[in-house]
């Protein structure tokens, strides 16, 4: 089965990340595909950014659209999810989505941990997937990207000392955005409460969803669109906007 | 003062349409102008041309930054509202929006009548309002642009008439959608309550905005982006997100 | 254009200086009329004394019937703001409704700060008006009217430090309570979101419905009444409940 | 125990109506009073009037604190029950408040069944009493209180056709509005889910509340008010506002 | 009147205790009866030995269905209490839904308080029966039951600074779980709000529910079932599922 | 892996009905080990049956504890899932629940479709869940289990009928109940949603949950019990209450 891992941003470095740790996730038989859009922001952070890579991503997805069996959208903000799933012949499946439903399976309540202040962004995600009632807390670490890099000592036990603070809320921790992709190897050891990558949890999930079989729903918001006329798009984002 | 009144698709007789309808809503002293995106889809009616329309919409606010002293959205699914009020330096109105919080000042409860049946996206789109609790029902109306146009008699007799219905459970109508802006005026003389028309409302709005005088919020998901990289967009839009 | 702006409590000084406020923030040809009931509580502060009111206000409002264009709630806890609603022939704007609707139109979250422990009602108020999903936190200072006045410069301190701590959560601040009336302007400044006084937004909203011209329900809960009998009530009121 | 059965109306006849349900329903040793306003509506069945009957309400139960053990209020919109229960010596209940939460014991879900299309209040009573979700539906049938007097049979009948409807729904359904008030006994024998009279239940739960003996908060927004100036009010209800 | 309270573990010392309890709560002419599972966890504190001690409890009331004219369940998780209200030929009320209902009569907001970190499956009890809304706080102290009588003087001060807290945000508090039965007449003196004992507010309701004598629903969820076929049930139970 | 398929009802055939579709969904390498348990109710279709049930199912589940990796209680109450995902020492999965779950990879809404008039049971399911507001209708087919098979082709019609009209509201249909287990093969080809059978996704989630290889909360109310008492257990539940 071939899963496309599809960035949002234009950053080779985050696809490559994300595809390796997609292919440490994946079933036997699973052959992970990265994709970078050509355009949109560098790194989303930001409402603005958000919406601008919806265009670059779709445009993405739908260079592969017939060529692989689903499709993970690498991107903590699972940007532009519905449109993707609607638009799309194959199973989508956004990685904070994927942890937040595998969450639900360990327990009760679960808690979204991310770096930087756009925790509002996050909580209007997971209320938009009407899971809010699950939700303990979204909390958004005072810490940049790079200086989990720069010392990763520091950055280690701050992340170890929120989770412990979630966990007297909640029953599994999800870990949201680029920067902490695969820390769950290493802090899960010390944290009394599951930890959830969303990119593993988004390539099982979408394997699951081929192996189910299920056909797109033919009728409602999210049928494929037919006969859509446009102006200026890429040749196979217009196509299947047209339809068969 | 000056109101950009931004199309989200590439159909310039609708953006001639709004403008109209916006400048008769405007108060003295206000000047109307329009806007149409270079690219994107001809009409919004799905959840794919609606993200698609995202980038096109900004990169149209972009080219007017500055030039204007309010904006509103003449799009009725409100694209990408969130990531215009966080990029531009002004306020900005969506028209759906706009009609919905109008229906507040008049009543407990009101309805959303359209045509079509994404009723669903009018509903989560509310939702992400806040406004489920004061929104009765949605209504699609199984009829397309092109009927009311064909048979305008039979498409208004169908619409007071779904108008009746909402009337039981809504102290007010927002009518959504470029096929009934405007039609406010002909149907409500046979309406039993309000009806609300998402273009008077937005530029009413953004002209009492406009009045309060207030700043930008400078921290928080709302604040102007600032030092953000990107790939392949406009410079004016680049700009926006690189900030002073 | 004129517009009524009555007071729901027996103190004249708060009456005059809303009606201040209110010129301040009216547009150009807009005259502003100050009203002031003849009994009931002096100041209200508990939800006894804003029961007792209603009767009053409608009492006041019932005088002005017919004679302004617009009525403007100039009491925080909007006062019988349904009940006026229903009996007046006019639109009828609540001055914290007002100003949690605008501050929906800034981001996606807002904060109410007021003076003292009445926390409840605001939260309850918001929550009536179905904004709770926008609504950060109802903040109480500790402090009481008196001292506002008798030590300005701690209490903007108070003020600002509350406002602080209020940003982190809420793109927007709104400033409940006759003690805070018209305090946005010296406090916006050094705020970091956007501050909301009730008086001009309400003013503005009111303009703005006035401009619309819509008619009244004249069907379910909000349509006048008609044909109501009644005992002891002035005959303004009475005979606004016994309609046409 | 003394109990007053304070309706909120000027009808004399609703009163002793109301008092001759509540003998019927009070336990051994209970004594029940009635009170009827000296000022406000005959008949409450607007939001307008429930607003302005607030004032009478208090008055009355004004002039009888310290008097009696508890209060019911003989209103079926539980008129100002929060501002009674604040400012009261003693416990108050509302009749469909008890209904509510009486029908809460009896299974998973309850309805509330009325007269007239004023069912928006009865949803946002039972809303404001944090019930929603336990509420499967609020039905107003469409027949005046004097077309169950003329024509009692075909009252009765389109009644149980509803309760019939709604026990689809419901497991339990409270009856609401004077004109219904003891109509349970009548209506019981053919119902398949059990029938609650608002006075029966207001009545047992007041004397619940005396026999538990509990305090009243001394703090935040129930605690009686003290200290509050006004102006044209009885010396009775002022005493209350003023206290100790 | 005879009421069966029903513990829903082992431990007899329990039973003594809340009957004990309940007979200081009754009013005058009921008798209270108690009982306890022959089977089950000794003491009920995870959800695992909730679910377990569901059967035994049912069992239990089994052998008294129809010679009590109501049950209360003696345990602060109200154990399979949507079960019991099914089956039982007689009222049924929990001791924590019992409080809570009651302290709806008493303010706005309720708060929980119990021992342990069992905070959650209050939360969800409070949720299930639709009064999150209503509900402020549960509070889970860190003290053993073990702690609370061994060092009695310390624990009482550590529950009066709780309440202290809670009755800043909450106008009662329920007190739940075995340990803190009881305890509401030595903190209430101390305490500025009402504190709610769930037995005593159960007998209270079911002694109501009693006087109204109403009849079960004879549809739908909360019907008694019937012609249900079992294995290894008690006779008791089995002629409760088959039915007359 | 070896996955455990445990029957809440004692009746075998049901069990071998899950058996053998869980047996057609599982991935290569996946063993189906069934499970009946040896007291309870025959079917469970009542509150009552669902509370009893839930001691003979953690019995069943207990004996097969560290033999198995994983748990899937085939019932479509999901039977005391809490109290099995906190009592065993591998993932635990509900029918219903992943059914759910994997709905909302699919669409925005889903519906659940069910046989006979338990609807309520199905809604307090979903809600407890958190996913109500995913839930767009519950639906109870007025038939027998019995006449789905007497007369299959008109059921299969009638089913049909209610998926057609689901998926006006739905973008994807649960199957609930034994009764329609694996009907989703028959009917899928004529529908216009994607149809999800309980059982298989429960397997493939359980699948996942095993690849994930997350440790279990050691904190909060879903971490193993430990020093539990108990009596009349069965050896091996009492042993998983004890802990090590």
């Amino acid at each position: 089965m071939r899963i496309l891992v599809a960035n949002a941003n234009t950053t080779e470095a985050i696809t490559a990340a994300c595809v390796a740790s997609a292919r440490r996730a994946a079933g036997p038989g699973t052959e992970i595909i990265g994709a970078t859009p050509a355009f949109g922001p560098a790194v989303i952070s930001t409402r603005a950014e958000n919406a601008i890579a919806a265009h670059g991503l779709l445009e993405t997805l739908a260079q592969h659209a017939g060529q692989v069996e689903a499709m993970v959208l690498a991107v903590s903000y699972d940007t532009a999810l519905d449109a993707a799933r609607q638009l799309m012949p194959c199973p989508v499946v956004g990685m904070t989505e994927a942890a937040c439903l595998a969450a639900c399976l360990l327990g009760g309540k679960f808690a979204v941990l991310t770096l930087g202040t756009n925790v509002g962004s996050y909580e209007e995600l997971v209320a938009g997937y009407g899971l809010a009632g699950r939700c303990a807390a979204v909390e958004g670490l005072a810490m940049t990207p790079q200086q989990t890099l720069a010392e990763p000592e520091a950055a280690r036990e701050k992340l170890l000392a929120a989770i412990e603070g979630l966990s007297r809320r909640a029953d599994a921790v999800v870990l949201a955005g680029a920067a902490l992709a695969g820390m769950d190897r290493d802090l899960q050891p010390r944290a009394k409460v599951p930890l959830l990558d969303g990119i593993a949890c988004a390539v099982r999930l979408a394997e699951m969803l081929v192996a189910l079989g299920l056909p797109k729903p033919s009728v409602g918001g999210y049928a494929a669109p037919s006969g859509r006329a446009t102006q200026g798009l890429s040749p196979a984002l217009q196509r299947l906007l047209i339809g068969n």
